[in-house]
């Protein structure tokens, strides 16, 4: 099929995808951006197609781009060509991948949510940086878990570097965004072990009495969780810390708890 | 003490401390540029201190910082003040703390490196990502690593971003840079265990037989490890992967894997 080719900067598509890379620009048009053969081929296998499909021109041909491009094209979206050099200053990336989407932002209410369908949740609260959400989509994917939910004030996990770290897991975890208070009210309503990494009151993460659903949860990166949030955990883990830190970083918190949680609940 | 004050962003000072932000001049300079409170006075209590140190005008008084700035004067360095919005646009964070320091790097040969003082060590292959680097640096302390050691092309570990990710650990933790063939050269000239996480020939990561000292490798975000380097391993292992991903976050996973050997080894 002939496809619409873009060559300017000024272009109002060129335009409109790069505003994208703003959070208030995401929020208001409620639309996302993400990179790549395989983060969009995890989307589409995922059942999320892009609105909006940018392929640079003179690409390297692949089955999988083949495919992706059908299926937008069956789905009734846009396929847009255009130089290598312009994806790059829309995407912001100075090693451009050859295919970048549009894709629609979901619903994200704790609705989404169905607790019985994975053994392990993990929860963010008011993290800030979108490299350690990503990261922590990425490790949820790996551990089997259902999904992420993040509470209070997280960073947009719509943003091109959370989606990035998450390397496709955004499109394949449930996610939700919720206050505490909602949060706390939802989890008490059915089956649920709330688990936090803490120093109050709390017993070695090996071996503790983990049980599914288990929903982990860890802070922001700077003030840990507020000490309302860990009292009102089922379970306060500590995990050795030898050295002069008192923590670890939140992600890597995030997957050393989980995978223990794993390995106790049985893989 | 009074202090010489420097007011403008064209000041020479500035200027040098400013350009420790490009690699190319912190290898010209063998300086680099440390921030905050809490990592300076990690690096004090470390034995290491900044040969200039430069604190905001109508910073907040604090006990450690009087401490800081006299033990720079007693060894004979510089102490600077300057308005904090200049050394914001000196440290390039939005929220700049009210300390920065240069430091001078150290040799990171692989000769400072004394197997028998950890039980655990961290190896990095040609990571590229600072914060990567920085949180392994983080990680390491935690377990009670001797140190990271940073193999083929790695990125600088003293650029900002992975001095600051490591949250001080690069002052507690012992540094080598080497290329494969020195290094493999230098570890089997006495006793240590070569583990990766790895796909060929792996058992599971949990009861695999660690034993001291134990290197933890990770190899390069994108690529993972070089064939060769894996089979020339101890022990190779692997952690389960029950979602779409067949990798982890390379800091997530050199974690993942310095915990088990923690415990195994024996906190």
């Amino acid at each position: 099929m002939p496809r619409k080719t873009i060559t300017g900067y000024s272009n109002p598509t060129v335009k409109f995808v790069r505003s994208l890379r703003d959070k208030k620009h995401r929020k208001r048009e409620q639309r996302f951006l993400a990179e790549g053969l395989r983060l969009l081929t995890d989307a589409r296998e995922g059942g999320r197609l892009p609105e909006l499909l940018l392929m640079a021109e003179r690409r390297e041909g692949h089955p999988l781009l083949d495919e992706l491009e059908q299926a937008v094209d069956a789905a009734g979206g846009e396929v847009i060509e255009l130089p290598l050099d312009l994806l790059s200053k829309v995407t912001g990336k100075e090693n451009p991948q050859a295919v970048a989407g549009v894709f629609a932002e979901w619903d994200t209410g704790l609705a989404q949510i169905d607790r019985a369908a994975a053994p392990i949740w993990l929860v963010a609260q008011s993290l800030r940086d979108p490299g350690n959400l990503g990261t922590m989509l990425r490790t949820a994917d790996a551990v089997g878990a259902g999904g992420v939910i993040l509470l209070d004030d997280c960073v947009d996990p719509f943003s091109v570097e959370a989606v990035r770290a998450s390397m496709g897991a955004i499109f394949t975890q449930s996610l939700a965004q919720a206050r505490w208070d909602e949060f706390i009210d939802w989890l008490r309503q059915g089956p649920g072990q709330l688990v936090a990494a803490s120093l109050r009151d709390a017993r070695p993460y090996r071996g503790a009495p983990y049980a599914a659903p288990c929903f982990i949860m860890v802070g922001n990166e700077s003030r840990g969780l507020p000490e309302v949030y860990e009292m009102a955990c089922d379970l306060r883990v500590t995990m050795p810390m030898k050295g002069r830190a008192d923590s670890l970083n939140a992600a890597v918190a995030a997957a050393v708890l989980a995978y223990e949680v794993l390995a106790t609940l049985g893989d």
